[in-house]
């Protein structure tokens, strides 16, 4: 039995608020149960060097987890001096996925940073990390063709997250801090909203995974992001 | 005039949430009009090594800015590789602030880290720092005296801080953030709850200032603070 | 048509050479083609300090690029001060790989450390890094059985890894660079030597991809794996 | 009874000796008692990149401490790798002060940097180099005006600092080493030669402090930096 | 006697092989008995900006070494976060011995970088280095005049280098480890191909030595020379 | 014609002057005409862990260039965030030349750290650094031997450095900055006070050398350093 009684196949509750912050072109604060993450996109009418008059456009994230968004105290990037590897590793991520989804050449040369800061940590900080900051993305081009300067958002579609695990002989989706912890195989899946594949990265962290085991992971996957897709598409009705 | 018709030496509105994240010992959301800061106590039972050994305890202070509190994105400084001086010199006049008013003997070896972490940066995030950090502070102690580790809290009451700044003629409180780019000069006043002063930085910007001003700023400060205090008690009597 | 005229499914010719330098205790130099990977394995019998007392071993990784592996220079990492995210990324999927089929418990306090060293690179150099230190570590097993300090090899058989790809209407077996860059997935498969997937980390570097498309990959994937196993079972006959 | 029979609001012996190293436009070895400070200003035809083509000037500090000024050795900050919050701190003070005193649109794009390295330290080092810098920048832009690449010195007149505190019930002026590590309240004050405030910075150490003593601190260190402007002039006029 | 039977003036067996790698424009393989550099000379047309526009060359070098090039294994740099001392010594020698046999003014505004990268230690490391970045530059020019791009290889001659040393009542010639470590006195000679000397490191690490000593060992430093220009100029013949 | 009529292997006028600074167990201005290095020996009762528990001791250096040593700035060490390698260079250089004239056996578990920081350069800092912390060294053990940690001292005599080139036709000892940027060659020569050699470097900054000119390098050397070493001795004599 999961905590809160949540079915194998059932996402956490989703809470998507925007406007979070008042700054930021799009500002998205996302909840999966505790797992809250701050997604604030970033306009920038300048693109990095190594694309400078080609016409198109970038869109890069950056991440970062406040010291205490866990049980215990995480020491601070900044004071450290350096992000490390799992942060490196998590920010590529989901800036490969929000790019999957935008036309960099409809873009022109303007660049969309998206910040995803966690708050609280509970588990699939990066897949709602994506998921947040798919809308907070979709925020800040709407104010560019708002201003005038995009003719239309540019974004193909929401993109999306979900982490599934194997869990003793159960497929479960959008693990929560104590299932991942507990979990032998875990899988973060991104897709567009009509349900492709952008990334599948799954570790077997005890065990080996068969070919079954895989197909079983993405279903529940599947079932699990078309809920984060209408949540996403909802608080973007409002 | 003030924005929001504020009177010279009135505060913005102060609103201070408790328990705002699930694992700190402490966690306060202060918010002064439009500056948010998060700032989360955690409790160790371990103290610095150059202070093993003397049975007492140790608060410090972290502090962050989210990349986009800011109207326009700000480097992260995890990202760059270092805290830099500004962030620096307010986490170590945080840390002092907190100590000021903590019977560190009392608190046998423990150490208590509270993250002051911007959200959103509309003007005196230092000062809102401190008078939250002072609830969150609390929190934790009172945490320790709950489990047992202390018997009473060793704070000897709130710290609480404000800005003041001369703007052209007039002395104004608790300056927001196109006050304080206009402003000629701006202090930093750190008092106890009963008004006893711990720390006073003032800076002329533009013209240096006199000692009459220096004593109009304190006046202003004074009462700033004490409806600071007000709310960090009222809050904790929640 | 593929360069070389190699099939779909067929992998470089792959060359393992064992003992390449002196005095690593594994030591493999691995090559795929025109990728050339130096694995040397190195055992120190201390493991890292949140280990210690817990009567188990540990296996870690770290890799790194010659800066003229690549066709035009790339950076020292050594002299730019810090490793880039790639590589973090790289090293900490060899080692979760090498982790996978290796019994921790049953190596005592033993810490192995693999570095693979990427002294030409034409794609692939991290499943070539995997496949090779899968042997080297192989081999530094062996040479702790040999001196008593195990009575026996804790390797539960041998780790392999090859990336398949997506180019155009083609599923194509282990990527050479001008293949890599041209394909629209991406993906990196490991595998114990009796097929069952570690890790499977898929990219949509194009157009998304489908389930279909995931399964054509994976059995890609096992037929190249299948091959490279038997090349690495075949270098520890010598 | 203060070191050396010095009354409570009497300053140290001031050596101020110009021209002390052969190549910086301005130079000046500080010393207050036991603390000595050189203060070399560099002038370069170059203001930093925000600042460019906005026609007028920068003044910047930057502060350091050899090794073995102290009584037992400090790190070497450029091998520990960074400077630590205490020199940013000091060295942003310095010059915000000396910015304080100079018409920097009537300097041209021209910028000064001031290099004050403390020789030895007995307290009052950072009030020792705004003092010594203050001459140094003055005879750095003589040289302007001498190499007719200014009409006019743009300074406005000296800044001076000192350092004041309380001592169980003592007022005291220009503390050394020993009365700085008792003292319950330490404040740093710095003037214009006519003395007006540019910076107060006042901290508690033990007890907090009331206004009646920040008002006699302040009376305090106007007659110590009213000594030590005399003695700024005096060093200029020979 | 020394290992291998060799006479006190005489090199360990050299094998020089070119083309090693297959992207630098020069790659070679260095052997000095154990020891083993891969030294790879990389093509830019771009010089170093302080250089820019005074039509003339420059020629640098780095230096690294495996990991596990060593008998135990030393940390790597990238990791670490910076490179040692001894590595910036090496890297700055070998480049300064480069530049000291090449006509910079006939290159043009071409860089060349020499990357020396230690696969196997056993002594000598950085004189091997030279010795083989010598004969990987020759290809790199003649790789600009093949190209057209220069008229005619702008390098002088070889440069060679040895290590030589007293140990007891020897002078020995091109120490292995072994040899190395015992030594009283270790120095590096870099000479001309026709014997004029470029750099002389002679170090004491026992015994202080006399002039004498000096002149002995650069005796045994020109015999060892002489036969690595010959291996040099034998490699290049092919 | 050398500045200041000097001969060709004529020192510059040489000041040495102890107790420099009140702190360090030796102080040490040293004045090589208008080189100035400031070296301050400290003393820990603590050795670096790799030598604890061996009962020997131990001697390191640190070598720093205040930022406006140089006729034009140069960038703080402390600030870029790195000791440079030219740096790093010279402080192993000094730190080898002390050891080579201590009985570290004789010292006990005893450090002694050189710090050696220019005031003003004019050519030859690092040879006037260790001509200077030889003194400041001396002084140090003195000072054990006084406090009764030591029976001796356990220098064997003093070390001296001495920078030489050839300019021209000419040898030339001592070489100021105007020399040393012209001439061809130049070596840094360490000898013992008895004349035997500790380091000899020697660079071909333009045309190789010839061993005759290296002798003649050497014999101008020990001419100078016999001077300096009459200078150190005369100045522990007072």
């Amino acid at each position: 039995m999961r905590p809160n009684d949540r079915a194998a196949d059932q996402v956490r509750p989703i809470k998507i608020t925007r406007n979070y912050t008042a700054y930021a072109e799009g500002s998205v604060l996302v909840e999966f149960g505790n797992t809250k993450v701050l997604c604030n996109a970033t306009v920038e009418e300048n693109v990095p060097r190594w694309l400078k008059g080609q016409g198109k456009g970038w869109v890069t994230a950056e991440y970062g987890m406040l010291p205490r968004a866990t049980h215990s105290r995480t020491r601070r990037e900044a004071a450290s001096g350096k992000q490390g590897g799992r942060t490196m590793e998590i920010q590529r991520l989901i800036a490969r996925s929000l790019r999957a989804v935008v036309d960099l050449p409809a873009m022109g040369e303007i660049m969309i940073t998206v910040d995803c800061d966690v708050i609280q940590a509970d588990g699939g900080t990066r897949t709602a990390s994506i998921s947040g900051a798919s809308v907070a993305m979709a925020d800040a081009f709407d104010s560019l063709v708002e201003s005038g300067k995009l003719k239309s958002n540019p974004m193909k579609g929401h993109v999306a997250a979900v982490s599934v695990g194997i869990l003793g002989e159960d497929i479960l989706c959008d693990l929560e801090y104590v299932e991942d912890s507990a979990a032998d195989t875990d899988m973060n899946v991104v897709m567009t909203e009509d349900g492709n594949m952008i990334e599948v990265q799954g570790t077997a962290e005890g065990a080996p995974f068969s070919q079954e085991q895989l197909m079983a992971l993405l279903e529940s996957a599947k079932v699990g992001i078309a809920n984060i897709v209408e949540a996403q598409k909802l608080s973007r009705s409002n």
